[in-house]
């Protein structure tokens, strides 16, 4: 019998993501309570190519058992290796009344309407720009946070990318005084638009490829950012520097979710200390299953296809992201402003990353 | 009439604290939502000191009124500033049904009655040791997080300082393999080692200064570790290094909550990188009002008594800190155990600070 930690090592060979024992004992605990990989992932709060590996090498291994449904189950062989080893059911309490956001929206429940009803014919989502929405209660969770920190109220937000369409909801609050969306789809850009002429909201949206140099007239121009970054770290690079480019200075806010399913926390400590090391702010928030994508319909052709368990529709909305809020403190006076060419959406924690055993 | 960006550098000027204009108007919003020093405080999430500071200048200013019965409010020329600036009153969102923790603890009803029960007798909060313990809610939404992250059930726990009794709710919920508490007062040791005996919990307290260096038996021996540190940095960066040296290894995980009223986003952003500079772990969760503190006893005697204002009885649990969660990722491997000696609840940023003019 393989133990955990020769496991870890063997999905770290494979995947080239540092994976540790508890890697996997985190995802035997999720296997114990959902029988689905793509509530696995979610459960797990691990890289995607993390869990597909663990998952299909369980599976050789004897010990997790591919049923004809596409579901996954533990074999007796399994359940014994959970017992040895004391791994316990994951346990699940998120809040039901606000999913985790710790906000209360009966404030909003007229916004989320008139939201849901302006934008009923908005642009699906395409692959070409790693586009996935989320859910209407995230896009006005976030208006609320924003309002609750004083970062929207009477203040010019700037949106860089705007699939999620949170300039048209921002604008339907009434709260902003303007808003300014940078996108690079002329499908969204265009809706945007439209929309805001027809319902006379103080939101415009400009063409822009964020490995562009901000243009100048958006600058130290807004209070706050907000976006949904592509997660390679050259990505997240290019993005943080072109909403903090935009920032008036000091005691200004940024927002953003990053996921775990697309990166480990190997990842997420390198970008943490880019923002403190490297553009000097503070994290003043991260909170966990924040942001909830609705499922978009490229995701099975966009992955590998090595894995049956992995080519099945999912049910639940397991893309999930946690929401960080940066501020600029005292002193803060912008970051550059140069072109910067980067790979946007590919790198080994991607979901669109295939092993190289597979390209070939 | 004083311009915000004015009064900002009169605060930084008298507190010694960066103070950006932001931070004034922050206050400014709140004041127009609350009319208690205390409550201001908490909805600003903004350091103690400059928020009294603040007020105080206003009240100078003819812009606040210091009324009979202990409340503030703005005065006519207050409420033009807040016009002429656009200046809006604080919104507040918080869920009511999880206190923006995130978590449902209907699953922890018992928990919390029998923690309530066992618990009525404890120890009083003590200014020697800068005491203050947190709600029974707080104690148990701690045991829910650790548990929902894998991070409790068959686990071994460390708790550094524990007036807030996390170890005997630990202990109660029968889900840790062992809880050790590491401990200054000996009323709090000798209480819980009294409970642990007399309920037969696998919770165990020793007398410990964390100035000295962990104990040997100590030290790579946990899976978790939780504190509520005191918030100088020097304390900060002695209390995270024990917390670490008694991790076993990669994928543990720390819990531990830093308050607004007594750090500045200055203090944290220097505070976030240590964490990533030199400890090389991960943040992986900032959840805001986490944790909420039950009003002690010793309040008024130990803060500045300059300010009336300041000099009131607060009514709402106002003292609140944000949970952080850290996590060590792949290759962590410990880190040095020197004693340390350092200046533990004192820098301008605490609650027990006097400005100098006042201890002349
Ligand atoms: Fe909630
Ligand atoms: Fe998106």
């Amino acid at each position: 019998m393989t133990g955990i930690a020769g496991i870890a090592r063997q999905v770290e060979r494979r995947t080239g993501i540092k994976t540790t024992a508890r890697d996997v004992e985190n995802i035997l605990s999720c296997l114990q309570r959902v029988s689905h990989f793509w509530e696995v992932v979610y459960l797990s709060q691990k890289p995607f190519n993390i869990v597909a590996e663990t998952v299909g090498i369980l599976i050789n291994e004897g010990l997790l058992e591919n049923r004809e449904d596409g579901t996954i189950g533990l074999t007796q062989a399994g359940k014994e290796l959970v017992e040895v080893y004391r791994i316990y059911p994951k346990r699940h309490y998120a809040c039901p009344h606000c999913e985790r956001r710790g906000l209360d929206l009966s404030e909003f429940n007229e916004l989320i309407k008139r939201f849901e009803q302006e934008t009923k014919d908005r642009p699906e989502a395409v692959i070409d720009y790693d586009q996935g929405y989320v859910t209407s209660k995230t896009v006005i969770s976030r208006i609320a946070m924003m309002a609750e920190r004083g970062d929207l109220e009477g203040k010019k937000l700037l949106v860089l990318g705007d699939d999620d369409l949170v300039s048209l909801a921002a604008g339907l609050s009434e709260l902003p005084q303007e808003v300014v969306v940078l996108e690079i789809d002329d499908r969204i850009i265009d809706y945007i638009n439209k929309k805001a002429v027809q319902l006379e909201l103080p939101v415009k949206a400009y063409k822009y490829d964020f490995r562009q140099s901000l243009p100048g007239e958006f600058v130290r121009a807004f209070d706050t950012f907000t976006t949904d970054p592509p997660e390679t770290i050259e990505a997240l690079e290019v993005v943080m520097k072109r909403g903090l480019a935009g920032l008036k200075g000091e005691g200004c806010a940024g927002y953003f979710g990053i996921t775990k399913a697309e990166s480990s926390f190997v990842k997420w400590r390198e970008f943490q200390k880019m923002l403190l090391n490297k553009f000097d702010v503070t994290i003043t928030d991260i909170i966990e299953d924040f942001n909830q994508y609705v499922n978009w319909g490229y995701l099975l052709e966009s992955i590998r296809d090595d894995y049956s368990f992995v080519q099945v529709k999912p049910k639940l909305n397991w893309y999930r992201s946690s929401m960080y809020r940066i501020e600029t403190v005292s002193g803060f006076s912008g970051v550059d402003n140069e072109p910067q060419e980067c790979e946007l959406y590919l790198d080994n924690e991607a979901l669109i990353y295939k092993p190289v055993s597979l390209t070939k």
